[in-house]
Parts: C-alpha cells; structure tokens; sequence
C-alpha cells in the first residue's frame, strides 16, 4: 500500500523514544518561557503588535505574489535599508523565512564547479542550503579553520564557507575572525547564519558579523531570521549590492516564492527601531544567559557555557531529556528538548533561552526547577 | 577575488534581457493588478485585516519557535482543523511557506530507495523537494499519466508520483484522475500541489483533489498555500493523519523552521470561513478567467485556455515580454512577466490571473490594454 512503509518507521520510532507530539499554547499560558527564541522579549511588545496591525491594515494580509511581482511594497525595501544600515552592510533582501534566506544564500552563492565547506554543526537550512546548490560540499570539523584551510587550499575556482555564526543546539560561537581570514587567504567566500547572534551580539545587537568587524566586507555574507530577535517571521541575507542583485535574480527560494507577509513586515521594522532605540535589551539577555548558566553550573549540572542566548544542558537519554522537560513544565517552566535527529551528535539536552525580560526571580526560579526535576 | 566570478554572470543575464528589478508598491496603487494571486480578491478584505490584527495581539508578532517547541499555538492547530475539513482531508498541518510545506511533503515521502516520478513542468519547490529527497527522481513529460506508469512499472519499493494540480506558467490543470488511477495501479502514493486549485477549483473552492473525488484518500497527499486564495502567508499538506504525524516527526522544514506568524494564521483563518461562507466566489473568479481568456482570444491573442485563474499570453522573446508588460503597467495595468529560468520551455510570457473581485469593465479594459500594447 501506498505510504505503509511509515508505519514501520514511527513504531522505530516509538521504540527509541523519538515520537514528537504538537502542543497547542493557549492565549496568556502562565508557563515561565525559557523554550522560544524570542530573545529580546518583543514579540508581544505593543508597538511590535501594532506595527503587524498597521502594516495588514495598509498592505493587507499578504503580499500577493513573488517579491518579482507584486510581492515588493515599500515596507519591503524599507526594511531591508534598515536592516542594512543597522547591521553594517551594503544592501539586504528579504525572505519569507530565515531557512528560505539560507536555501538563497548557499545555492545562489555556490555554483556548479564550486566548493562549500560547511561547518559539521551548521543549522539544517544550511545544510540544506548545501545540498540544493549546484558545487561540491566538504563537511569539516566543527569550529575548526584550519579544517576550513585545508578543504579550500585543496580547491581550484569560486569557493564558500559557511558557518552558523551561533550553534542553535549548544549555543556556541564560531570562530568568525579566524574563518574570515583563512577564507581571505584562499580568496573563498564567507556566509554566516546570524540567526542566533542578530540581536544579541555586536554593538547593540548588530550581530555577530559586526562584533568581529567583517560587516561590510566585499567577501562576507550575512543571514538572519527575523523570528527570533525581532519577534516576528521572516529572513534577510546581507551583504554586497552586487551579491544581493545577484540573490534577485538567481535564487528559487526568492524568485518561486510569495514575498514576505505584510504583518511579518511590520513587526520586524518595529522591532527593529526597538532594539535601535533601547540597544541595552542585547546586553541584557547576554547577562541573562550568564546568570542561567551560573545558576545551573552551581547546581551540578553540566550547562554549556553561552556565548549568546542559548544555554544547552545535558541529558543521559532521549527518553529521560523527555521526561526532565514534561516534569519542568508540570512545574510551570517551558523548555526546549533536543533530541536526535535535531541533534548532530546524538546527545539530547535541555536547551533553555535567555530572554532580555527575565527578571532575577524567574532566573532563580528557573535554575530551581531544572535543578529539582534532575533525571 | 570571492564573489567575482558573480559579476560575468550579471553582464550575461544582461546581454540576454534577464535581469530582474525590484518595484516596491505604494500602499493603494491605482494599477489595475492582474499580475498577483490574491484570486478571490480576500487579502484586503475587511475581515481577513482585523484577522491578523487580532491574531497578532492575542499571540504576539511571531511564533517565537518551532511548532515542536513554542511555535504552535491553540490558533494554528484550529486553521489545520478547519482546513482538512475543509478540502475533506483527515488531518493538515500548517508550514511557514507553501514553498516548506512542499519541500516537506517531497522529502518526507521519498526516502532512499524510493523513487519519484515528477512532472517535467512541476514548480520550483516540488523540484528542489525532488533534489533534497533521498529517493530518485525520474522526471516524466508534462501531463502524460502513461509516462507516469512506465517510470512506476519499472521500480521496486516506495513510489510517489508528483505534480501540480494546476500549473503556474500556463495555468493548465493536471489528469489527476488519470495519475490517481495508475498510481493505484502501482501501489504508489501521489503528492499534489494545489497552490493554484485550492479556493479555485472544486465544490466552493474545496480544490483540485476534491473535485477529481480524490480528497480523503490513503494514497494521496496534498499541499496548498495560503499565500494566494486565502491571500495570506504560509503553507498547508494535508492528507491521512498518519502521513501528518510522519511529517511531524521528520519534515526538516517543519522541525527546524519557525512556526507561521500568528497575524498569518489569523488571516488565512479569517479568509477561510469567508470562503466557506460565499462559496459563489470560486465560481466567480473562473468565470472572469474565461472571460479574460475569450477576450484575448477575440482581439487574436495566442492565450491558453485557462483550467483555473491563470491565464497565460505568449511572447515572442525575453526582451519584448518585459517591454509589453511594461506599456501594459504604462496604461495603467499589472501583468506578470515570465520569464528563462521562470519558464521550463524558454518560451516567455505575460502571465495574468483572474480575480473575483473584477469587474466586466475592469477585465475589458485589461483585454483593451493588452491588445494595444502587443508587440
Ligand atoms: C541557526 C538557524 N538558522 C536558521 C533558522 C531558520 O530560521 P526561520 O525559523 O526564520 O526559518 C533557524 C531556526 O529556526 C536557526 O536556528
Ligand atoms: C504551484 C506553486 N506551488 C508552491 C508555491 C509556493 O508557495 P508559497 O509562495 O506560499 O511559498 C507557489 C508560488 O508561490 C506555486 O505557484
């Protein structure tokens, strides 16, 4: 029968405690929220909501078509300016998603014939990214220019690598200098997925790219999303006017695909002006994610200490991450539970996130929690 | 120098007509559009506006995870109700983009040692859904269930056929009946893309599968957007409850993807009920696309006979397509403007689109324009 191989899979599935079960939230839940990945507390801001309102009431609820068509209103471009500006690069252009800016990114920038050297931790969109695009992949070790070094010295034509600027499961950054300047001396390409860093990191929450001085540079590419910091939907790839003309009219993921809603539009522009106008919301959450990270290490357990928002902990089993998130949230605390396949080294965790609204109570109480309800 | 090799290309997409330019919209345009998707005229409608206000200041800008961590509120669990319902489906499950949500029906469905049998003039996320599954692909000729057989005769293991319900160039409707049956001849499973069906075609818009009697079966799998009848943002598949839970558990653009913007959701909930309250709408928008078509065929216009909204002219190159559609916007009207690579067979074309909301003057007008403005 047609699609009965499925079944054999979920009950493999079952066996190995890999089942995945949707949770509907309900309006105003009175969880303490350290699973999503509105770092920066905006998404209910009130000038956020009302800059979705406002946009859906001026361009209605969707934009219609392709960005090529009549997808493109002026809220459009004038993120993207803003989002360029902000963030130290010459142009930007806005996606749908933040896995279609990767897709773009990777398949726009890697040609047949090409190279990719794609970090071993990278995000699933970039992976992939790499996978739909036309060159060659070569995975190295994590973190590890000189891998990177080597997979491009070994090369003859254009070349690119890419890396997520901050690992979504351990919340570690990436070495940008050190991965900029051996792509430098192999006349290679940078992308770097900021999607963890846009917000938090660089001067005000301009970025990764920014803290390591490579915003602006004709050989670095920058994407982000704008679910995250920004508290909306959406993505945005930075970089070169000539890279972004070229993204206009090579990339399927913006040519083949409706442009960004109006609503997502407006959120993200007012939240953007937010971050521009109170730059020590990044600050906070970065001291938030500390304060995490000491509580839990005071604790005994083993936290992986953040470079941003993301704070990961350990887990001994899939099953047992499982249960250690059901009994915080029976506690009234929301976490996140990585378990394979999202984890590319088989160890599941606890991945909490700072939030830049924590107040010093709820990180306690957080810390107690996770503390109490140890497997 | 990275990136160089981008500059070559450019000049040559110049010297063959293919560069793209971006026109941002002014909010309330006096262009007559006939170049969007937003077919029933319902992304400015009152109802679908206040949907994604209210959506956005219940649940915030964004939906601030994954739908497996935060990203699934109470609101997008009742959209995936109401839409299964809808189209007579028994479960669906909602995605950022009908781009993801085909990428991960192709992906999820296909796994390795299976085999894909996809039309030669599928859309762009059904193909790269193809080039990101472990399965094969063996690409067939467009609309040939026959084709469609010989490729499944051949093959051992799972098999999934793929197609379009209507095609996005020229607006022609796929032999589902025809494909269902000898996908049952061979046990495999068939995906259908309903992008352009959906809210268009069957009883009051229920889409292309239910009017072809396949809504509901164990064998078939659809996927829609609610970017272009429901004229919001997002993607939906639908099909048995078990094929859902399997996406749920496997689909990358699911898992590792924020989950749609609350102001999304609300507006294509919104846009729903108002489908299901004026079913008269489906029947209206086919019926301006045949008045379009007979009008343009009069004035002695090569247009195809248009199965749904889409009604396609044809040009006589690159360059004179995008010189007609720019006299057309000169006059007053928005055309779409297709393009290589936008185009499987090289062959460039206006690209029109039915809405409910026109009126017989409106759509004499348009004809009067594109007649005058021929090349
Ligand atoms: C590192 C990274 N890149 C890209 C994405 C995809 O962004 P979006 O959810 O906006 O599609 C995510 C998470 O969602 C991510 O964690
Ligand atoms: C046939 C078809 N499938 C899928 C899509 C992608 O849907 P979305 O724009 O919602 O990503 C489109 C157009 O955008 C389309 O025309």
């Amino acid at each position: 029968m047609a699609f009965g191989w499925i079944d054999e899979r979920r009950r493999a599935r079952h066996r190995a405690g890999l089942v995945r079960t949707l949770r509907p939230r309900a309006p105003g839940s009175p969880l303490l929220d350290l699973a999503g990945n509105d770092y920066l507390g905006l998404s209910h801001h009130p000038e956020v909501v009302e800059g979705a309102a406002r946009a859906a009431r001026v361009w209605g609820g969707g934009a219609t078509g392709s960005r090529l068509v009549t997808g493109t209103t002026e809220l459009h471009t004038e993120l993207e300016r803003e989002l360029a500006a902000f963030c130290g690069f010459e142009a930007a252009l806005v996606f749908s998603s933040g896995y279609a800016a990767n897709l773009a990114a990777v398949t726009a920038l890697a040609p047949h014939g090409s190279l990719i050297v794609s970090d071993a931790g990278n995000h699933a969109s970039l992976i992939d990214g790499c996978r739909l695009a036309r060159g060659t992949t070569q995975v190295v070790a994590h973190a590890d220019p000189e891998a990177v070094g080597k997979a491009l010295r070994s090369h003859e034509g254009p070349a690119v690598a890419v890396s997520d600027t901050v690992f979504s499961v351990d919340g570690d950054a990436a070495p940008l200098a050190a991965l900029a300047a051996v792509c430098r001396e192999y006349g290679a390409g940078l992308i770097v997925d900021d999607a963890h860093g846009f917000g938090v990191l660089g001067e005000g929450g301009r970025g990764a790219p920014h803290a390591a001085g490579l915003a602006g540079a004709g050989d670095v590419v920058a994407t982000l999303t704008l679910s995250k910091s920004l508290g909306s939907q959406g993505g945005a790839v930075l970089g070169p006017a000539r890279v972004v003309d070229h993204l206009v009219d090579t990339a399927r993921t913006f040519i083949f695909d409706t442009g960004l809603a109006p609503a997502s539009v407006g959120a993200a522009f007012a939240a953007l002006r937010l971050l521009r106008g109170e730059p020590e919301r990044a600050a906070r959450v970065r001291a938030v994610a500390g304060a995490l990270h000491a509580g839990l290490t005071a604790a005994g357990l083993e936290a992986v200490r953040p470079d941003a928002a993301v704070v990961s902990v350990r887990a001994p089993s899939p099953e047992r991450a499982v249960r250690w998130a059901a009994e915080c949230r029976a506690a009234g605390l929301a976490v996140g539970c990585f378990r394979p396949p999202s984890v590319p080294d088989g160890v599941s965790r606890l991945r909490l996130t700072a939030r830049a609204d924590l107040s010093g109570e709820q990180i306690e109480r957080a810390v107690r929690v996770i503390g109490e309800t140890r497997p």
